[in-house]
């Protein structure tokens, strides 16, 4: 069977150059699948491999305008027809690194939510010192009740065993002390919902727990994950800067930076979180990942290979067992 | 004028001897100083420097003894005495890298509120990639009301001046957006009332304005600030080890590591929040520092240095000024 990926090629700081150029490898390395470029045909190349076709849309989304107000007027752009390719049963999954809060307004009208959901939330893959960690949610919702975060547990949960091949994975809700009966009424109601559940629960974590891996999934609103993920990349990206101020200081330091260059390099890669091919819309009705608008062509191929994966191994599917336990 | 600290020689992991000699460090230092040093007298030295005075207590409260009990029950602690000696005016400041939930409740027993602040913060300074950046509350109040994220923003900002010697110092409002009206409730209310102040505002800023040294005040509540601030200690600590796994992997690494070491160690020590003599505690009648756990001699001289420049700038003189306004 040949799995279809609908790819916004208007979407992201380098659409559609990185993107179809990411298209091109995820099609060299995975036979079984084929891409539908969706994009404005008077920006897309006409050379394209035969596993890419090319879905002929209107004016785009761009970057930053406002979202909701975006996905209603703009009703042929690549970002509104994509989830609408999957809902028709002509696409398996949306990617795009475009507008995040068209993405997701354009995924919830076009998917639907999967019954059981009452929000669905985004996912981010974060690569920790031994392994990737799903948080969730990273930015849909700033407002929070227990129910919804209990909901992200078993998303987040889900998706660590089918698209990350995790088993029995452990949860961990952030809070700001480890003692169960710390924090806000928020966490202290969804710690008692999470502990009568049926999944591995392993109790509050702290900050300092989301680099070390200390649980396969941190669980938190979506304004805490947000600010947490935001402080992570800004952090890592002061700490390369600085790094490579280091090196350039001194003519020593130079000679000791170039013997270290490639494992450095190694290590920036491994600690990006492109790596793991952006963040996944958990909870609406077919699957659907939103890149980072900085995505190049690696990071477009990962997305894509992760979106076969969840697929694959019939993530959805198992959604929506999951929900009407 | 001599400046007496009063310094909890029981508190944190190497008490008594790396609190003992970071005092003896600041003592020689600074002229102008004295340490009055509380502890269990079994536990120090005979042999103590004339500058370092001893102030006896009974049973020191443990650094995982539930807060508000301990303070109730062991009167005659260093933890319960410090405050009390600042309340006396027998001493300028308290200092401990102790129990921090039991600080916070033995400052706020001993030495009162400033009258027009509601609620003590946890301020801590940030190293960030070109200047300390001050964020609270850092744990103090898990849930707070727009009033409250006001005042912290004020005494952030008298902190920075008085204290840092930053000039009109800006403050951020930790949020997952820039945009006015971003946020969850809490957020929005306040950014109307920080923009109704005299205060230097800036605006929204996002998690990675924090390490990018944005602004020079970061405010949010004391969930999302606690959250922020493990997040970023964590992180630190995982590159820093990871950098040395890619040192010590081959032999060509290792003599790049060599060369690099001394400039690598000089970072380390830079983005080392120690640097900046721990968190204090913002808001009380009194100057009073909480030094992390981990402390060894370097921060608890740091500690030391940082409480002076509070009462040699008149620190808490101008919070009560700024409060009555």
């Amino acid at each position: 069977m040949t799995i279809k990926l609908a790819l916004d090629a208007m979407g992201g700081d380098y659409a559609p150059s990185e993107i179809i150029e990411g298209a091109k490898e995820a099609c060299k390395e995975n036979p079984d699948i084929e891409v539908i470029l969706l994009g404005e045909p008077s920006r897309l190349p006409d050379n394209l491999p035969k596993k890419i076709k090319v879905k002929a849309c209107g004016q785009s989304i761009g970057m930053h305008e406002p979202a909701a107000k975006a996905v209603k007027t703009k009703k042929d752009s690549s970002i509104v027809i994509g989830p609408k390719l999957v809902k028709a049963g002509e696409a398996d999954a949306f990617i795009s690194a475009g507008n995040t809060g068209a993405v997701m307004a354009s995924a919830l009208l076009g998917l639907g939510r999967i019954k059981g959901i009452d929000r669905p939330a985004i996912a981010v893959t974060l690569p920790t010192a031994s392994k990737p960690v799903v948080l969730l949610d990273a930015g849909a919702n700033p407002d929070c009740k227990p129910a919804n975060l209990l909901q992200f547990a078993m998303l987040g949960s889900t998706f660590s065993q089918k698209v990350l091949g995790i088993k029995n994975p452990s949860i961990g809700l952030l809070n700001i002390g480890q003692e169960k009966g710390k924090g806000d009424d928020l966490v202290k109601l969804t710690h008692d919902l999470l502990e009568q559940s049926s999944l591995n629960f392993y109790g509050n974590i702290e900050g300092q727990d989301v680099s070390s891996g200390t649980t396969d999934i941190v669980v938190c609103d979506g304004f805490i994950g947000n600010v947490v993920l935001k402080t992570m990349e800004g952090l890592a990206s002061v700490m390369f800067k600085e790094l490579k101020n280091v090196i350039n200081a001194t003519t020593v330091n130079k000679v000791g930076g170039i013997l270290l260059a490639s494992s450095l390099k190694k290590l920036q890669t491994r600690l990006n979180q492109d790596t793991y091919g952006g963040t996944h819309l958990l909870g609406v009705n077919g699957v659907c990942i939103i890149g980072h608008g900085s995505s190049k062509r690696t990071a477009i191929k990962n997305a894509i290979e992760v979106a076969k994966k969840s697929i694959k191994h019939g993530f959805i599917e198992k959604v929506k067992l999951e929900a009407h336990k």
